[in-house]
């Protein structure tokens, strides 16, 4: 049962529900037209199938073991690392002056989702040299950026970011890690991370870390963070390599999933000072780690898609193989295939139509990013804004949809989806990390709560949901929407009712903060309910060969899955008392 | 951050929601008087948080490898198994005539809760040789009680179940395992037999297989299975042990959690037949094998309730030691405990009343399946027809409770909740299987759905519903319980209006079976919320110690978490439609 990449369901995302055939009509995404878009995906799911998805369990099984002092990679891994590169795909996005192809966001975010269906563990190694690129591209000097982008845009070496401290997880105004002025305008930095995703390997010749480090007389708190440059070999400066930098990997975390990719311990120092660059200003650091981060929040909610769609055919194609029992109005011989037992099927629709959902929603995310790069003045900035709304809803809702879509996959197989050999477990165990990193889901839902909700004085939710509003509407008159209309709208008032409860002056903190982690789940169901309906009623009325199945699919999910956003408002506006006052039953 | 055995929840949960309490007063449960009750849970909690819980994270790293042909259990898990048989704990429930103490099935299952916090790799072992006690005392002859059940009873020998094989598993209808009558009164028995628990090891000297199979001229289907013991060596008349039998162990699967525990593949007469002697009929196994089902789902269901337990207790710890930022109102030095963010604080309490919840409805299913034992005719049955109705909900609600609960508790451990050694991990690995095993929750669902609801005409629902109407009124006019009145009122509403749904004339069962999971949870919190209501009422009403923890408890469940059952009652009367036609978008 091996993965397949869902080029209809990606190209319905992009086109319908995110709004790039519109956007196409408009004069915009001239450069993927004539046939290029489809042409993309079709190759990238050519790669990602055969060539990803084989390593899903080789990795999983494999660990990242220090032998020798050297992080051994899975076998297979660096092979397909290099003709993955070499093909162009880490390329993709970067910047033209440094051999990339500079193409969308969304182009990216829909093949990302590919690579990580294939194997997430894979995928995120890619995920961080983009980021890294991002970093250097918008706040490195132009010496950084000659001596390193053209090998981190084509892959030729890869990045990491490099944040964590034991006591600095969730707030970095911990860090402790150091940094002295070296005199030469170089640094010297001490100190330990952790977490860090392949920070140590040999798939690549070089590996460029990117390090959040305090100079010694930098201000306290997030104020007095620096980010620097340290590569493992330093570069000389006609581009080859010289000598072994002053960072080591001192331990490889034994984790729940993802287990091919090396999460390090790296030491900085030790021999005397690891040597490194300053990227942007001194003390700025956390503004350009912010860039970073923020993309890297769409990256990893397209790793809950991804592993939500893998799963999903995975149990779709158990499900259709296994046999048990006759289901209601079974006319064949013996026992059906489980799939037809309406419990069986109720989980392989919730899993589908929540994967839809998260898809809609970080490929919308990813429309907001590319348009606001290619508008100008209010629109961009507009643009923006709705970008950064729906970036915590990308992130969090879809990594929490990667878990729960998992978890009902190994429920389909039953017995079976206990046994590792089935590949049911290792969905769950790959995909709970993504709630976690890059900002925890709590911390996201904050974000939106305390951040993007107030945009533009809250003009930016509003016209989010002037948006959606339309979108329901849409369906109303269509055949095949069902109770669509009234269902989207009947929670869109729920989403209206909850910003408003926000919004209200005198809010206590405390109290929005209890409610952020439901409110940020109610407004994706809202966000990614609207937007496949827009997007099948759009199918719908062109005439789409898939037309049928998406608006089977968008009515599937407001009649079964949008009912809850009531209990999430209810939540919301009345559950925060009892919330802030569960010491008395939590400290007993 | 080791699990500490919470006695003051299990007491409240046996006296004042599962209602021993006022059974005692009203005369009932003599032998839990005079402190013994106290007695026996507070040795328990010791036995557990200090002799088993010790051996949790060791039987996960240990696995359970054949070495030898000889399956090696996890350093210091036969002794501590041993010093717990000796101790007596095995033999709490066994009956008298057997060296049992026969103590009340709510005994029991709060021991177990403990035996399960403490490690559920460990504790499945004894559940499933309790089971065969059952299942020989009810249905084994003289004979058969004669050789094993005091063996059974003093844990001297465990037990096994054998029903799965590859092609048979929810549907026991396909079994294929063979018996052959030896013509001496005796059988052999052939087949291959998986995911058996605890199957083979050198814990016990002796291990009883209670195994499923077929005999040549059976009918088709489940009325065609017989019910057999076949013991790992021969018993001599004497009681000594003798030849082995032809049964091994044929391989170990890999599995996601509770990998302390073997599960075996066993392979039944490969060697001319293995020796088995009938249970009960021929061709009657399954209803003997469904006696100790029955009981195994309510053993099942509070396996989740103990690793949500410990679970929570876990998470707790690691928020109240964690410190990031500074939470609304913190006036300490530096940074806060995380468990005084609000969000943290969301997921800390849902956790924590889940977990009361669950551990409410297992208590009075151990309740209703006593007092059935401990009256006659019409009102025994009553208790039998309540037993019957909660027993799906134990098994299924508390058990998607134990996967939620240990997903919450990485989610508070942030980043450490990958890692392995955070022990955080291993809550969602081991509480993973319980969903599935002893009848998918979704075979619970329909269970309940089809021939629970129907009981008495509905009546015995209807009993429930009017006891939980009670409760909810109860709480009106206490002080603290904030809005639980109203709420558990609108949730019972929920409630009745989808049990009318499925009572009405002509349903389709198709639609029935498509609603039967969101039934069975709308039904779930309805029950937990009110039993744990009901039960904080009394406490506050006689002054209990800890009442005001128990109502700030349920005021929380109440504001928070009970109004998704209007949701799941949209999902069930409205749902089905979309659901039965997702082959639209599911075939595509």
């Amino acid at each position: 049962m091996p993965y397949r990449a869902p080029e209809a369901d990606i190209l319905f995302a992009l086109k319908r529900a995110a709004g790039l055939d519109r956007a196409m009509k408009a004069g915009a995404f001239a450069e993927l037209g004539d046939g290029l878009l489809e042409a993309v995906i079709g190759e990238a799911g050519k790669f990602a199938t055969d060539r990803i998805a084989p390593l899903l369990r080789v990795g999983d099984r494999a660990h990242t073991p220090i032998v020798d002092g050297r992080v051994t990679m899975p076998a297979g891994w660096t092979e397909t690392y290099r003709a993955w590169a070499e093909a162009g795909w880490n390329a993709l996005s970067g910047p033209e002056a440094f051999g990339g192809q500079d193409l969308p966001t969304l182009l990216s975010v829909a093949t990302f989702e590919m690579w990580n269906s294939g194997s997430m563990a894979f995928a995120i190694g890619p995920t961080l040299t983009i980021g890294a690129v991002e970093a250097l591209f918008k706040h490195g000097s132009d010496a950084l950026k000659a001596t390193y982008l053209a090998k981190l845009v084509s892959g030729e070496w890869m990045g990491t970011m490099n944040l964590t401290e034991p006591q600095a997880g969730s707030d970095l105004a911990a860090l402790k890690a150091r940094a002295e002025r070296a005199g030469d305008g170089t640094y010297r930095i001490f100190g330990q991370k952790i977490f860090i995703t392949y920070g140590d390997h040999e798939m690549t010749d070089n590996i460029v870390h990117l390090v959040l480090a305090r100079l010694p007389d930098a201000p306290a708190g997030t104020r007095g963070i620096s980010l620097f440059v340290v590569p493992k070999y330093l570069v000389n400066p006609d581009g080859s390599l010289g000598a072994r930098n002053d960072v080591v990997c001192a331990g490889i975390e034994s984790k729940l999933g993802i287990n091919g990719s090396p999460t390090c311990t790296m030491v900085y120092g030790d021999g005397g000072g690891a040597i490194g660059w300053l990227v942007g200003e001194e003390n700025k650091g956390l503004a350009c780690m912010f860039t970073m981060m923020n993309n890297a929040r769409l990256a990893v909610g397209i790793q809950g898609v991804a592993v939500a769609e893998a799963a999903t055919q995975h149990a779709l194609a158990y499900a259709a193989e296994r046999r048990q029992a006759r289901a209601p109005g079974w006319t064949g011989e013996g026992m059906s295939p489980i799939a037809l037992h309406p419990d069986v099927r109720r989980m392989l629709a919730t899993s589908k139509a929540l994967t839809a959902a998260a898809r809609a929603i970080c490929y919308s995310c990813a429309m907001a990013i590319d348009m606001s790069r290619r508008s100008e003045g209010s629109e961009a900035e507009r643009w923006a804004q709705r970008a950064g709304i729906v970036t915590p809803l990308a992130k969090a809702f879809s990594t929490d949809v990667g878990i729960d879509v998992a978890n009902l996959g190994i429920q389909v197989f039953g017995g079976m989806g206990f046994i590792e050999e089935s590949g049911a477990p290792q969905f769950l165990r790959d995909a709970r990390i993504a709630a976690i990193y890059e900002g925890t889901n709590g911390i996201q839902a904050i974000d939106l709560v305390t951040r993007k909700l107030p945009l533009a004085q809250g003009a930016a939710v509003a016209a989010l949901i002037a948006e959606w509003r339309a979108a329901a509407a849409a369906t109303a008159d269509l055949p095949g929407f069902g109770e669509t209309a009234q269902r989207l709208a009947a929670a869109i008032d729920d989403l209206a009712a909850t910003v408003a409860w926000f919004a209200a002056p005198g809010r206590d903190p405390a109290e929005a903060l209890a409610g952020a982690t439901p409110f940020l789940r109610l407004m994706s169901l809202v966000a990614g309910g609207a937007w496949l309906a827009g997007g099948a009623a759009e199918a719908s009325t062109e005439g789409d060969a898939d037309a049928g199945a998406q608006v089977a699919l968008v009515r599937f999910f407001a009649e079964n899955l949008l009912a809850e956003t009531a209990a999430l408002r209810d939540r919301v506006v009345a559950g925060a008392p009892s919330t802030l006052a569960a010491a008395a039953f939590l400290d007993a």
